[in-house]
């Protein structure tokens, strides 16, 4: 057998993206037990750059043994109960999938629909949240299938007025551009690792207010999923560290090495990094007469969705920039199938010298 | 910030247990997209050494993105739909767990109970099957929390004769010990990585029978888990690899890396290894003057439960073995609490030279 040797990608995708090396070798130092007192202090350090990310002072802050999609599934049936009314902002396949979920845990589950790529207005919020006063109101921080970033205070406002919870899909957004649960007003958020963190996939952080701490302790049916009941990680995680699955010790490794990489950086001056490299890459598509599928004012700065010129074949230049240059760009899907390139500007890549190379090669890979 | 160090353990419990160099620096080689051909690929070679270790010829043979609990929660949410009847055999932890997780799904759930560390006889899998007359019967192959061995057939024999699909909990056995899933009749059976295949948890083996999957594709409300939705996870690991969410390469690249050391071992050698390493273990304890807590014959090999002397403290013991000599052990829980040690002889440490450190610190330690 020879030495497996996975081919060396430059991942400007929506994700999985960018791994720094020094994360590589945490994975690759040894495990130790899931109820080792070591493993429980990197907990602690893992909960730490992760409410510094979150911008919140939550107590309850932990990642999750599955990727963001379990995060979202873990929000969705701990803190809405089935019976419950669900309001969920819907603008692109995020949405969608919290609707499919919300409608599988048995939420009464009602949308407020947009075209995808678009955004709502405190006003339209403050409409349907009125119309429908529901117990849980969820939308998607950062829509990565559209690169629409939503404004949390706009739906957040209107929520607390009719006593919802706030559920935000902080799956793009976390460790690249501010989150500022707190200040924003939101109530649960969870996230993936291998987007803004710089991790491998695997993990879902996930946060929950006191209030939204206080709703899951005062429920009465069980949470329907065992393998996301909060409460039961609540033990494993905090205070007894009761046994309840076999955390990914490895795959813990990575975040805790991963956020501590982000905590040395500086969070603030990660955040302008990927400002900046998000605004030389609009200046340098834009340059070349390239568009962007969203107007300025809500991009996501770190995942630019740009649309595919007349006459450019989408598969046959991804295809190209992968097996030609070892670049991962996704395309779009749904609605914006074929219309749009999906391009990550994250982590170590998140640089000029990088953005340059990603377009570079694009315009090539389009002739 | 210091280079991350965890501590050197000697993975001795039930698991996580010891983990060969090799998984390891394949954890540290980079990832790929979850849409890359190449992880497409390593999907094959994994399900080809799942194959040969599960002792299945099914189509249906995959990782879950979760540990082995989600595996089990996968194993019942996609084939015993809510109203359905679950028929448990129970004698231990794990059984209990499957219970609850049922429960949960809203199954009907009848269980036959035996005291923690038995097993079932055929006469007793029969009665109970022919009086229930379930849709599908669960049971665990190696029951972790107490060291006992079931013998499949005792269960899958009068199983098939009521039309019930069998549910096979394979979590300690597979990778260690033969599990035979086809000669042993057993249609669904799922498993963990960080006991028998010796790699980091993270990842659930699942594989169904054809009829199994023909039952899947026919039931008519969905899995009520969106995240463990076999139907949807079909689309993406073959055909037309539809996205569902981003699978966790790092704990793929690991997995399949372990697979390979397994399959270049020789599977056949490798579980004569384990029953050398267990017939040694038990030799070496019995001439100590110690007990097992289960009786020859259906034990096993890969996780020995130690009966605690009379006037040896248990955790300090185990705190002893840990931070004295870098060697995890594990404790009894529930009934069998304060009573038992839990030793893995498993991958790596499955040797007679290992079997002696870790029995000698064992003595020392209990003084």
């Amino acid at each position: 057998m020879s030495v497996f040797t996975p081919p060396s990608r430059l991942l400007f995708g929506p994700g999985p993206s960018q791994v720094p090396e020094r994360v590589y070798q945490a994975m690759a130092q040894p495990i130790v037990g899931h109820l080792d007192p070591f493993l429980f202090e990197q907990f602690e350090h893992i909960r730490a750059g992760l409410r510094e990310l979150f911008g919140t002072r939550n107590q309850f802050v932990h990642a999750l043994s599955g990727t963001g999609s379990a995060g979202m599934e873990a929000a969705l049936s701990n803190f809405v109960a089935a019976g419950e009314k669900l309001a969920v902002f819907s603008a692109g396949y995020f949405s969608e999938r919290i609707i499919e979920m919300g409608k599988r845990h048995g939420a009464n589950v009602v949308v407020l629909n947009k075209a995808w790529g678009e955004t709502f207005t405190e006003a339209e919020a403050s409409e349907f949240l009125i119309r429908e006063k529901p117990h849980a109101a969820a939308f998607v921080h950062a829509e990565t299938s559209t690169g629409a970033l939503q404004d949390p205070k706009a739906i957040t406002g209107p929520a607390r007025s009719v006593g919802a919870l706030t559920i935000a899909d902080c799956v793009t957004s976390l460790g690249a551009i501010p989150v500022n649960l707190d200040e924003n007003g939101i109530d649960i958020a969870y996230s993936c690792t291998q987007k803004g963190l710089s991790c491998p996939p695997g993990m879902a952080p996930i946060t929950a207010s006191p209030s939204a701490i206080e709703r899951l302790r005062t429920r009465t049916a069980p949470c329907p999923i065992w393998y996301l009941d909060l409460g039961l990680l609540l033990e494993y995680y905090e205070g007894s560290h009761r046994y309840h699955h076999t955390a990914p010790v490895s795959t813990i490794w990575a975040l805790r090495e991963g956020l501590a990489a982000i905590v040395e950086e500086g969070v603030s001056t990660r955040f302008a990094r990927h400002q900046r490299a998000h605004e030389y890459f609009v200046r340098r598509i834009e340059k070349e007469g390239l568009k962007l599928l969203v107007p300025p004012g809500r991009r996501i700065p770190n995942l630019n969705t740009v649309c595919v010129p007349e006459g450019v074949d989408d598969p046959k230049t991804r295809k190209r920039l992968l097996n030609e240059r070892g670049i991962e760009i996704a395309g779009g899907f749904g609605p914006l199938a074929g219309k749009i390139f999906r391009i990550g500007v994250m982590g170590p890549l998140a640089t000029e010298k990088n953005v340059d190379l990603l377009v570079d090669a694009l315009l090539e890979c389009m002739k």
